[in-house]
C-alpha cells in the first residue's frame, strides 16, 4: 500500500518526538497500519536543528507552503499558540489536508470554527495529544465509551500543578519554593502562569466536556481558578481529615446544566485519583452504563505526546480513503447533534468545601461561626479548632456538607465581617468522587 | 442513513443489558454514530426471557438460524463457552456475519481459527468485553498506543479474585471463608474453579498478550496459577514488608521470549494497581514511547460489560461499508505479520521472590537457609523472623533480589530438604512494576 505522507510544524520537543516515534518506531508501525507513514516535509525556524532531526524530510522554511504541498497528506501541528498556528490550521483544511495536532489552547478557543471548516471540507482533525498526553483519553471519550451517557469527568490534567502539590504534601514546603525547583527540574516553564493559574487545564477539560456531552467547545464557559494561592498548612490539615489536594478539571452534566471548572480540590485520600502523584495525569470518567473508569499515564513530555499524535496519524491512515458516514465525529456527536447548552454559574454548583479561619480564642466564637453558616443553609460536617497561635488566635477549619456555592459565599461574607475574625476565609472544594 | 441490526445470542446477565443499553441509550448512540443500531432478531432458551427483555425483536430459537437471517448484519454471541458458541461463530462468519463476542475462552483458545476465518469472508470480529469488562483496554492496546513497542503488561483482570484478596487483607480472614462470602454475595460462582484457579485472568492475558506483541493467541503458553492456596498470614506479612499481594496476569518481551503467566504477585502498595479494590480491574501497559499507563473500572457485570459490547457494535457500524484496508486488524497487527514467537517457560522467567518457611528456632538455621539460597544464586533483600511458634518453632520471611526461578526452586528443594526445616516452603512472585 502507498506510504502516508505527512508535513510537520514545528520541531521542538513534541515534534522531536514524532521524529523519533516514527523513525524508531517504523517497522512496528508498518506492522499493525499495513503502510509506511513517512514524514515527508518539515518547517521550523531552525534549518540546522529539522536537517538533524529530519534529514530524510524536505525543509520548508514557509508553513503556509507546507500545507500546499503535493506530497503532504496530513498536517502535523505543533507549533502551540493561537497565532500563525490557527492561520495555517485553517489554511491546511482549505487546501484538503487532514490536521492532527496537540494545542488545547487552539481547540478550546477555536475548535468550533476549525471543526466547522473540517466538516465542510471533508477533513479530519484529530487531537489526542491535547489532552493529557499519551494518555488515549480522547479515544476512549469518542469510541470507547460511546454507548454510555457520559455524568461528570475529573482529571488531574496538569502535570506542573500536579507535581507542585506533591511536593508540597510530602515535604511541606511553600508553593514558591516548589515552583522554584519545578523550574530547575525543567518541569514548570520560565513563565509558569498558564499552567499554575488553571488555564491549560481549563483548556483540557473545556475539549473533554464537549465530547463528553455533545456541545460546542465553550472555553469562555469554564471557571479558573489555579494553584498559587494555595498555603501548604491547607494541604497539611486537609491530609489530617484524610484528603489529599489536587488540581482538578472537573465538567458534571446536572439538571441545572453543564458544570465545567478547574480549582484545587481536596479528594478523599483513598481514591486512585488522590494516589496520583508527581507530573502524572489521570482523568476519572463517571457514565451511567460503564459506571467508572479511569485512565492514567503522562501528561507530557516528548514521546508520550509523541505516542499520541502518531496514534492520530495511524488512524487517520486507516480512514483517507473512507467516506465521512465511517469517520468517528471530531467532537464525538454527529455535527448536527452538536448542541448549545446551558453552563452553571459557579454561584449555582453544588459542592462541599473546606473553610479556615482565623479567629480570637474566645467563648462563643466558634458558635458564632456555626450560626453564620447555619442560617445560609450550610450544614457542617466536621470542625477541628487547630492548635492556638500568638496573641489568643485560634484556627478554625470547617469541612461542610454539601450546598450551593453562592450560600457558603454569602456565609463566608458574614464570618469575615465579625470582629473576633481576624482572616479572610480560605475556601476549597472538595469532591468525594462518588458520583 | 439505515439502521444496522443486530442479531442476539443469549439474553443471559450481559445480554440483558446489551438490551438495555440499546434501548436506554438509543438516542445518544444515534447522536454519535448517526444511525440507529436495532436489536432485530434474539436467540434464547427461555423464550419468557426473550418477550420480556426484546419485545421489539424477532424470536429465533435456533441459533444457527439466527446467524443466517437477512435482516442481521452483526451477531452478538453471548452464549459462552467453546462449545455451541464455537460452531455459532464460525456459521456466522461462513455467512459474512460480522461478530462481537464477550467471550474470552473461545477466543483465547480458538481464536486463529476463528481470526484465520474472519480475513478469508472479510468480515470483522470484535471483543472488547471479553477482557475486563466495561474497560477500553482492548481498544487501547490496538489502536490507542499503536505507535509504541508494548513491553509488558500486568493486571487485575479477574474479579472474583481481586475481591477475595480485599476481603482477605482487609479483614485477616481465611480464604475459604471469603469465598463463601462471595458467593452469597453473587460474586462468585457457585462452582468458582474457572475464577480462583487463574483460568479466567489467563484467557484475557493470553488475548491482550497477542494484541501486544503481534503472535497468534497461545493459551497453552500460559502459566496458571490461581489464589486458592494463599494463606492470610503470607498477605499480612507482606504488608508489613510495604507489599500487596494481588492476582495478576502478566505478558512481557525479554531477550528470551514471551512471558505468559498468571499468579498471586506481591507489588509495592505506592503503586495504583496494589490500590485497585473490590471486584474492580485494572490494567497496567508499559510502552516504550508513552512509558506506563494503566486502565481501570468494571471488569463485570451487566451494564459494564455491555458498555464494551456496544461499542464494539457502534465501531463495526461505522466500518460497515467499508474495505478492509480500512479497519483495525484483529489482532492489532496484520494478519501477514501476526508471527510465532517463543514463550520463556516458567522456570526461566526472572522476578524476585517471597518466600516463607517454618523452621527449629535454634542457632545456625537461618545461616544455613541464607547459605542454600547463596548457592543457587539467589540474594536477599530482606530476612524477618517472625514470632516464635510452638515447639520452639520460627517462621522465617524471606525476599529475594531478581533471579531465575529454576534457580528458587533449586534452592527451596534443598532448604525442604534440611532437618531443621518443617514445612514446605510458600512461595510467591514479586513484582516491582517498575519496568
Amino acid at each position: 500500500m502507498q506510504a502516508i505522507n505527512i508535513g510537520l510544524l514545528g520541531l521542538g520537543t513534541v515534534g522531536g518526538g514524532v521524529a523519533q516515534v516514527l523513525r524508531d518506531n517504523a517497522a512496528e508501525i508498518s506492522r499493525r497500519l499495513g503502510r509506511e507513514v513517512k514524514l515527508s516535509a518539515v518547517c521550523d525556524l531552525n534549518a540546522q536543528r529539522a536537517a538533524e532531526l529530519a534529514p530524510q524530510a524536505a525543509f520548508v522554511p514557509s508553513p503556509l507552503e507546507l500545507v500546499q504541498r503535493d506530497d503532504v497528506d496530513i498536517v502535523v501541528e505543533l507549533f502551540g499558540g493561537t497565532g500563525i498556528a490557527k492561520d495555517v490550521v485553517l489554511k491546511a483544511i482549505e487546501n484538503g489536508k487532514h490536521i492532527v495536532t496537540a494545542n488545547k489552547k487552539l481547540l478550546a478557543e477555536y475548535g468550533n470554527e476549525i471543526f466547522a471548516l473540517a466538516e465542510q471540507k471533508n477533513v479530519m482533525v484529530q487531537f489526542e495529544a491535547a489532552v493529557a498526553g499519551g494518555i488515549p483519553i480522547i479515544k476512549a471519550l469518542r469510541e470507547g465509551l460511546a454507548a454510555n451517557q457520559i455524568k461528570s469527568i475529573a482529571g488531574i490534567i496538569n502535570g506542573t500543578s500536579n507535581f507542585i502539590l506533591t511536593e508540597m504534601r510530602e515535604k511541606g514546603s511553600a508553593f514558591a519554593d516548589v515552583l522554584a525547583e519545578a523550574q530547575r527540574l525543567g518541569y514548570a516553564e520560565a513563565d509558569p502562569t498558564f499552567d499554575i493559574k488553571g488555564h491549560d487545564a481549563g483548556h483540557k477539560i473545556t475539549i473533554m466536556s464537549a465530547l463528553a456531552f455533545g456541545t460546542p467547545v465553550n472555553f469562555g464557559a469554564c471557571y479558573l481558578e489555579g494553584i498559587s494561592k494555595l498555603d501548604s498548612r491547607d494541604i497539611k490539615y486537609a491530609e489530617e481529615l484524610g484528603y489529599r489536594v489536587k488540581l482538578l478539571g472537573i465538567t458534571r452534566k446536572t439538571e441545572k446544566g453543564i458544570e465545567l471548572r478547574v480549582h484545587p480540590t481536596l479528594i478523599p485520600e483513598s481514591r486512585l485519583l488522590a494516589n496520583v502523584n508527581g507530573v502524572m495525569n489521570a482523568v476519572r470518567v463517571n457514565a451511567d452504563m460503564v459506571g467508572e473508569t479511569l485512565y492514567y499515564g503522562a501528561g507530557a513530555g516528548a514521546l508520550p505526546t509523541a505516542s499520541a499524535v502518531v496514534a492520530d496519524l495511524i488512524d487517520i491512515s486507516r480512514l483517507i480513503t473512507a467516506d465521512t458516514e465511517n469517520r468517528v465525529p471530531h467532537l464525538a456527536f454527529q455535527p448536527s447533534q452538536v448542541v448549545e447548552q446551558t453552563f452553571v454559574p459557579m454561584d449555582e454548583i453544588s459542592s462541599s468545601y473546606y473553610l479556615r479561619v482565623q479567629v480570637a480564642d474566645k467563648a462563643g466564637v466558634l458558635g458564632a461561626i456555626a450560626s453564620l453558616l447555619a442560617k445560609e443553609n450550610v450544614s457542617i460536617e466536621a470542625l477541628i479548632q487547630k492548635a492556638v497561635l500568638d496573641n489568643n488566635q485560634a484556627e478554625i477549619v470547617i469541612l461542610t456538607h454539601n450546598t450551593i456555592e453562592k450560600n457558603v459565599k454569602a456565609a463566608i461574607k458574614a464570618i469575615e465581617a465579625q470582629d473576633t475574625v481576624s482572616s479572610p476565609v480560605t475556601l476549597i472544594r472538595m469532591e468525594t468522587l462518588n458520583g
